[in-house]
């Protein structure tokens, strides 16, 4: 059975809530509580967990620690991955320092670049090398997935690059629109569609600061 | 009427498809092929938008130009958003050269740091600010958006200053759960998450590259 891409975005959301529940060594937790803390329905939770088996009891709610082990067994999250970076400009390098991916289990373990001045270059224990060599580097040191952090004229070269050395999901940090083929994953960052939203919230409440754009 | 607020989540992506559509000269869209391009069923299309009223005619589509308009309006994507950001380590240097922003309407007017070495610099056309005089900064040029690429230590004490100034949005790069007040909202750039939700297609594919963690 397919299941809807949507339902696997929510998972994470999901594991992430238990996850704060079992450190705070909560046993239980009723899809209304748990809907409340995500701002989903419990009907929805209900409905999307459906997808995967049976997953706790009428009127008992969920065991916290079995259904977080399930959804990080479903998610592949009991797994280490594997990140090749490309772009180490400015915000190659804030990726670099990012404090967020290795507690998840995601790794950076290569890193390149185009530009002579940065290849050779050290940084956060990762040598960068030259794009030139993307296909024989990750022919010995396999990665699952390739972080983009190039400009946008070469964003789509970069990432069919990747995806011809094997790399099945992309994490794409290039403000613009880009295609991968099926089968290939792929997850663009964009702050901008995450500020257009809050906009429709804020639109009314009259600062002066927002004026009409003319 | 509370519109729930993954509807909202969902308007830009309209928004930013029926613009592709408007780039080619494209008069009337289907909710169908809509929905066909942003993985959404029609009938979901058709429900989100009924929230604001009734566009396109049985049968006959939806007038590109004329949803967009209307959903520019409804987003308030028609005004031009005023937003500081505080940080500008690696990270904050990136969100200041990112092209995506200002094309839609979102412009950085102000930036500040708590390093006395970047306090003062000049860049991207702004002088870096002391946090210290965020109050009084905000209060002679008042932003709509907080921008927050600062360490997850002091992440928590940045939000509740921009929000003391009047900032009712906040776009959050910290890699820690925060909180803010009600009416105030927020929305976390999060990598992991995305991440996360690819590994689910990718797990089975049995790369050598991904080990079972231990």
């Amino acid at each position: 059975m397919e299941i809807p891409p949507v339902v696997i975005d929510r998972l994470p959301l999901y594991a992430r809530a238990l996850s704060m529940l079992e450190a705070r060594e909560r046993e239980v937790v009723s899809s209304q509580e748990l809907g409340t803390r995500l701002d989903v329905t419990p009907a929805q939770i209900r409905k999307d967990l459906s997808y995967f088996g049976r997953f706790g009891k009428q009127g008992r709610g969920y065991n916290v620690r079995k259904l977080l082990d399930e959804l990080h067994r479903i998610l592949g999250l009991d797994k280490q991955w594997r990140m090749a970076l490309v772009g180490v400009g400015k915000l190659g390098r804030a990726i670099l320092d990012y404090q967020g991916f290795a507690p998840q289990g995601f790794r950076i373990v290569e890193a390149f670049d185009t530009d002579p001045k940065r290849i050779g270059e050290q940084i956060s224990n990762l040598t960068v090398k030259n794009v030139e060599d993307l296909q024989r580097v990750l022919s010995q040191n396999p990665v699952d997935v390739g972080i983009v952090a190039v400009p946008a004229e070469i964003a789509q070269d970069i990432i069919d690059a990747l995806i011809k050395c094997g790399v099945r999901a992309i994490l794409n940090y290039a403000p613009i629109a880009t295609r991968v083929p099926p089968g290939i994953q792929m997850k663009r960052i964009e702050p901008v569609l995450a500020l257009q939203s809050m906009t429709y919230y804020i639109k009314n409440a009259g600062r002066p600061a927002a004026s009409a754009r003319s």
